[in-house]
């Protein structure tokens, strides 16, 4: 079998490329899929289809636009990654654990132990919580292993 | 037809009861549910369970069964109002609205606009973004008028 | 068993009414629920969470308050009727005719002959095509008969 | 991952071609599917189980094998596009919306601006409303890339 | 808990009322439903619809008007009791059990022992096997009781 | 796209083969499958797992073995072909039937014309109703064309 | 909101009695409800349906005749609590506790701290693990206050 | 259709093995999936996250690790075996029992004959109960037969 794992949250530190490069070294049978992670991109995603006065409806017209692809990426993966940096709101991440709590696609929660109380019922919803990719790597080593 | 809004989110100021008293003065048909939003009992949720020395596994008692409430409300409800505040993380009201939209509960979120940048895949997901409870008031005369 | 009948459709004719009233001359066990039918007001739901500049905004905004009602009646009925009058496109209501037969909800539809060729998908998924709101009332009759 | 996009509606412009096209010189990794776009077969579809008499039926026997290949092909889809064009009632394409807003598949609507207020909920229901085929290709390249 | 129970087939003795009456006399928390069970009125539950020359479209407009009912009793039941008798294919009793499997609605199979080979997958899906409309109060005042 | 066309019923004429050789040779995307159609097998298909006295025992230790099979078989499916010959009860194709119908799967059914009565219900259910395996041919050819 | 409660698994000790009378001592709006819990009625369940010869059969039978109740109650519970004792196998409340995990229904076990390492998956799963009846219906006090 | 084939529970002995070996060497189209059956490995699945003081937390820790890995594989199984042997507690596997009931997952047990009793809820939920490895391959072999 062939595992999907999608790798959701923060957007400014190296963590995919980590963990994607890490099992990809350990031959893991695993593909990677995300959100697109270029910020600004991301924010303009919906611009092609005409650009708004007012930046709420620009936001709202760029998440839409985002989410036929987040959504669809989500319900086809079978185990996802969700990371909570140190700043920012970052409730797209919760959002999207929330989403897989509910469609029962187990998650792994990656972030500091500084947020563990903030985190609470995100991680009481999750799988394993991770501080450090190379957990994350080994989790995903254990669970994948034929 | 008896509507259930289960009220999700920020637990600080009085929003919850305006909106109920509000709704009950106008004589809707709907009942109100809520996760227990006194911090203290929440926090200590899981206690009566055993108590624990690391304040991780206290957490995450404590978190599951506040889960038992309220992924329990939230999977009988009509349709939530998930409200953010300006203080701390809230995590769990974005978990709640990624819930709410992988079952298909609409949802109305109740937030300032200073947050909307942040908020937009939430709001992008919700069937409403109100900036006050009268607001949200208004929007349940008007969904569940006879 | 109460049966809950959505009324869909055209709003410009009294044919819920007539059936509404027929059904309870008969006191047949239905409650009846229908969106908002009044036309003024369906397209001002969204109003009083802001005023638009934009009529595509205005319209989304109201289209996503009013979905908070639909959905949520859809999703709650045993059975719908869906109109179609001569007028207009009526696309809402082809489109809670593909939710229905989505959700494995069974519909009847309400039209004219003269619809037959256009409706043919949407007749197909329907359980019955009347072509006056007394057919509606027999069948409703013969379908909620203790 | 691979995507398979159901292209839905209007079948008298060449708007299928254009997306496929320019998806294919793109080398997105999308496969496209849609109904039978040959106006006199689909209408004919049902004919060889038997001549009918009545329009109705023949209608209705031809559209329910049609449904046979579109329940199909919009259930097996991650996205799909519907499109509206200026004449014609379409009312399959909005149902095609329907069943797929309730199933949870996130779809893109093609549409001119003269149609957004007949088609609010629709578009309500939408992740994004394209105006031109160019729009929908660059919507698509954004959503798949990898 | 009250019990909601679908009895599905037969309809030429009177094994539904003996259920019943059996059951009120036990006091038992159940209600029961049932198609339309008068023969001719189910034959032509269609034709206030428009009459059809061709039998096929009668019965298949009047096999769908009674299926607004069935299915709608079958999708609310808590336990279905589907009974066949010696005569007549009654495949429409096959189908509700398979309808009922497939949702996950727990059956009770009705008829006499000869029948047990031709119906061994009908039986091999159900939850019990009885002879005689004794042994089915007997197994509901068991399952309901408090 | 390929598809997954499951056939389900008579066993004692040749229409399967007949359906998969014409299909074969027209190089449809089609894959077949069917239950085990070898009748002794069938009634012995779990005999490896004991011996039993009593015939109903047997039948429901093969019948479940069988459903292993045939459940499977049936969920991955994207189109059924449900035959019904002229003897025999065929309980088993009905209830095959039912759980499609239940599932969503889209069927088409396959008898001669005395049989329309009593399979009215089946019929009203599915997508089309054949006469020939050469019928069945044609639909396929229709749906699954590219 | 009144809740439902399933009580499940160990029938030699009086922990139902206790939880169900604290809770209706404190004046919860619960319903409890559970298998039936007379040891030789539940394996006598199927007899009146016919007595087998082979132990097998005859708890086949009766299993099925439980199940009628029992996956019902399931299905229509809120939360479940799962007791596991000192003695017996206890495979069904198990099983109980894996049907509602796949369900999604959130259950607390209910067991001492010697049965931990074997029941790990079992409490992995669940919303709370109790030691006795007593926390149990501190965290149902808890779960359902308004 | 290749089939994916879970096999669960008992660890100690070599029954998976010969299970693999005997279906490879009749050429089943299968593949098979398991949990982690080291038992060293299972217990310490979740130290990389972190060292417990506490046996419960180490367990609950390890359990939920499993857990990605196991409901990933049974939610994408068509069939499951699930063996039980003469020693421990052997909850999991009447766990993943019950998790594979509620999802409509078929399932083989496998186990000798003196534990039918304290299985029969287990054994009824099944599809077949084999009593040797031998058996549950002619099963599959008869299963999977093209």
């Amino acid at each position: 079998m062939n595992w999907n794992v999608y790798l959701s949250g923060e957007i400014h530190t190296a963590w995919r490329q980590q963990i994607v490069e890490a099992c990809q070294q350990a031959q893991l049978p695993v593909e990677f899929t995300s959100a697109v992670t270029d910020h600004q991109a991301s924010d303009a995603a919906g611009d092609v289809l005409g650009e708004q006065d007012q930046a709420y409806w620009r936001d709202h017209q760029s998440a839409k636009v985002n989410a036929l692809r987040t959504r669809t990426l989500i319900q086809n993966c079978d185990v996802a990654v969700i990371r909570f940096g140190d700043k920012y709101k970052q409730w797209n991440a919760a959002f999207d654990a929330g989403y897989c709590a509910a469609l029962g696609k187990p998650y792994i929660t990656l972030h500091s132990a500084d947020l563990t109380h903030p985190l609470k019922e995100v991680d009481a919803a999750a799988m394993a919580w991770a501080q450090s990719p190379e957990q994350v790597v080994e989790v995903l080593i254990y669970t994948t292993r034929r």
